[in-house]
């Protein structure tokens, strides 16, 4: 029996993301979709891509539309700005499964929620990283899921093999590129098209972006000691994508192959991840609209670093799609289904 | 039993583009992959963004290779230059479908072949467009068959309904803008990306397009007389899409309803084309990876112009996913499998 | 001695435009600059482009800014919303240069305007296109100048010459693609980057796009008739650019010689306007950040049409460098100062 | 009377764009323009932006050319392939300045030339950069001048102050954003407007960018000692512009105001740096076609990192205005003819 499906936030980006996939999804029969101000609007307006939902009226985000009116949900994902899932969770029953991609629950340490965020901290739910060791065991069976931050994705799997491995420093450098709907639908200026384009614009530099903290908590328990980021955003002219360009000194007595032999151990036997030949490198275009993370690792002895590079599709891995294989996991089902590793290229 | 299935130019878009498809196509086993100088190169390399056949080695385009070698294929996709399709057609044996993402086999007229390509006729195969009338009755059973182009796809489903209902004078203007994808893989300096960024560019202009015979070919029956065609093409800053803004003057006593009755008429159980509300425009962002067709009409009293626009993915429906749209109905199978309506956006 | 130069509305992109241009006029010392909304903000942050102007801070519209303060302006550029300008102008003095960057004074017919901008018609000013036929008396000792509209400047230089050559009929079919930045600072969601790039968004479709009357308005004169103008605008993925194409059918026994004569003759001596030569067709960037037209037009034989294609810069001589072309003209300055036919490319 | 200028492979970028800037430098006449496989043909269809320029045909690049036939050049912009100046310079007489704009003459240490290049060392010229401390006086009156590299120059001006002042340790990691144009015209598939739109490309990962030993170089004297530099290349969908992410470990004991007043006062009076105020970050677009750097720099306290950010535009300062102001100040003019600090945006 299909597993019914209810989608707070249905008229933006990470909203429009979970749908597409969701209707490819065999086991997943889609139920309410709300919205805030475009309740009222049809679907087909607001998300034309999604030519199955184009009659579908949006309807407004309240505890008794995504609680199912008789016909209840088994699973809610919240595409809701941040600071509003937890109340919207708490009055959905404990057996409904609620998929958070907002960023609410991932923090573990309620100062840095507050430092970064600037609200109450609203308590912490398991991880949707299954990647991370431990990961899937947090997910099993689990009633609450926390959908990680799209940059802390592309770089906790990027770098927690060389510190599980015990290879790199406490102290990371990272500068990730991501495309532009990583910043959702709002309407401010400097994401105009006439903006964007022909631009490469920092932002969030020298400790200030809210993903830094997510990032420390992945990688310091891997590294046995709190592992420091240095963390710059790039936006760039594309509406898809993160390309995450992740380095650490390395250890002393580092070798390639130790290096290379701690990533090919580390992914051996996961699903979505691939770690390209050696001499490959890759490109965000390579995992447009899938679920796959790409991912190539060097050392390079002049400056004793280690260079790990990876790209994902800010939407799909690292949004909409993380929280589809997070629910397969907590719900039983078979990890891939509904997602894919096949990009649309070129 | 799965439909076994090779193709002839896997390292170029079209023939990426139709393993994107065939790889999510339940009915389909893919055997074969060949390439003419990228023979002996892994597919991964070459197609990053197909990762189940990363591993695949691409063989040379010999009758051999493409008979299948003792597991012989039920299907083959021909991804060729123009003019490679007849003599490799002809080593086929009469029981395989080939299909032909080239244009040597689509236009009836020989002096139209020689006047536009330059090259001998190689005859006329049955036209793999199955929303035309009479479509999908040429195509079942057939073992060969000619994908159209991709814009003669996006332009004669934009205007047929109003030569086919009597609404238009035999005069066509079309000005249709395209992605790069378009152009294929081919190292032309027009085509770096230096020069396609940030820039708009008018190509086959004034009659000589390759593709204008082919729409003449396709409106004139429905329309009872020749339907001249000034057709324009323009290469936007984008790799995918056509949006296609077709118009002719309005016959007189044409009015609004008519005109969106005679469309509503002639796509009302087509699967994939989407006549969209009133008011709404087709974008190509909407169709992108998708084999959608979405369409709007509208008359315009002040010129006294029909106006149809309609949106293509010019890889999926304009070329890959009209070709297995094409083989599903050849092949008896439902004709919607391995294809979708929905986009992959933003 | 130097023009002192005021621009209202210098927040946007027709003010940054043109005070980009100004900042290498020789003849020009730039005076107040206001905003609305961003009064009391440094210029360098909101147009960090213009680094000799990041120190200046915006003022308030009123009319003591604009009159100068003691230090009064013999020209004011008004980059403002439509409607507002013959409010401001009215209180500046008949002796002091009023340049319009919006529409409210481009055409002649009050219905027209009424029609398609539902507003009471605030006057006609002389029409800022120095190169239509009699252009440059019309606005020689000028003390108001409407600047066209950017697609009328694209579209009137395309097809004046066959109007004025008696080689068409007079029914145009246009349709131009543009780049973003002609749709202003807006905060749209369909101007959001991640909805443009990678899509062509047709828009103001059927006859109802505000540029169309201004159009016939231009054209007709010319043709000694009622020209009908079916008109298209497609938005494509760039932020600057106008790329007009253009067609009318030609009237019986127009040959390309005739054709090519007749705009060889129109453009001889205009220092802005490049025919380019037989078989080049315009681009986008070819004209980017100049005031130059690139120009291209054929015959079609087969659909006996005219096509002629021109690109300009939306922002430089589809706005403000007609703007200062048209100030010099009125000033009795040479045409050509501060402006140049060199564009930025690639 | 002007200096007179000829170029030697004109239809590339590097060449199109050192002539964007001569057209506009007021003491500059274009003499004779050279290409190779272009020899013979119309400027005006290689670069069609050059409008003054178009009626020019190539000549070949043979050393009578370059001398001038009778009427001598006094300066050669060099913009050839890697190992090709050299010999080119040796026959064109020690009183003609020569312009190397390629990479042959700037690295001192003839091993990093063979590692890097893999060719003979051809000796070292002096270095382009003006900024760099003790750059102009290496540069006047010289008669040979070896441009530096786009990252090396968007690098060394971020990171130079902070290294002078004695605040960063000597490890360097750096991520560069480029546009396309950086690649030049080479026909290469990763170039292909398919290819580079919608994707992140990283290139010349771990160590092997033929940049790095530049910025070692241009780095290391300032730190008293070597600097090590991570240098990972990001190719991203855009035409123009580097966005140089820059960063150090801060020295024990820094403070952002220390830090500050470095590069004030090592940028204080250059005409070209800019520093931007507090809080506003450096974008490309903001000095797209200018010769102007954007800059900024904050000290992460949580990290202890110094993270310094600049843009330029890689063909402008980071090639042909590079080239033009270092010419300005070998001749003895004013170091900013033809050259601005004001950008085309949007």
């Amino acid at each position: 029996m299909a597993v019914r499906v209810a989608v707070a936030g249905a008229s933006g980006y990470a909203g429009g993301e979970v749908l597409r996939l969701l209707l490819s999804h065999p086991g997943v029969e889609i139920g309410a979709l709300t919205g805030n101000s475009n309740a009222g609007q049809l679907l087909g307006s607001l998300q034309p891509h999604l030519v199955p939902l184009a009659g579908r009226t949006l309807e407004a985000t309240t505890p008794e539309v995504l609680a199912g009116q008789g016909r209840p949900h088994d699973v809610v994902f919240l595409a809701l700005p941040h600071g509003q899932s937890a109340a919207v969770a708490a009055q959905l029953g404990e057996d409904v499964l609620v998929v958070d991609m907002g960023a609410d629950h991932r923090l573990k340490d309620a100062a840095d929620w507050d430092r970064f965020y600037g609200a109450p901290h609203a308590g912490t739910w398991p991880y949707g990283l299954p990647e991370l060791p431990g990961g899937r065991a947090a997910l099993a069976g689990a009633k609450r899921i926390a959908v990680p931050g799209c940059f802390p994705t592309a770089v906790s799997l990027a770098l927690f093999p060389a510190y599980q491995a015990g290879l790199a420093e406490p102290e990371a450098v990272i500068v990730a590129a991501t495309g532009t709907s990583g910043a959702g639908k709002a309407l401010k200026p400097h994401l105009l098209g006439s903006e964007v384009m022909g631009t490469v614009t920092p932002y969030g530099v020298g400790g200030v972006h809210r993903h830094t903290p997510e990032m420390v908590q992945n990688l310091s328990p891997l590294a046995g000691q709190r592992v420091s980021v240095s963390f710059t955003a790039n936006l760039v002219p594309m509406p898809r994508g993160i390309l995450a360009n992740c380095s650490a000194k390395a250890l002393p007595g580092v070798t390639a192959e130790a290096l290379r032999a701690a990533y090919e151990k580390a992914y051996a036997d996961e699903p979505f991840v691939r770690l390209l030949p050696e001499g490959q490198w890759p490109t965000t275009q390579s995992v447009y609209g899938s679920n796959a993370v790409h991912l190539q690792v060097v050392h390079d002895p002049s400056a004793q670093r280690i260079i790990a590079i990876s790209a994902i599709d800010n939407l799909t891995k690292g949004t909409a799609g993380g929280a589809v294989q997070s629910m397969n996991i907590a719900l039983g089902l078979p990890e891939e289904l509904g997602l894919s590793t096949i990009g649309v290229a070129p």
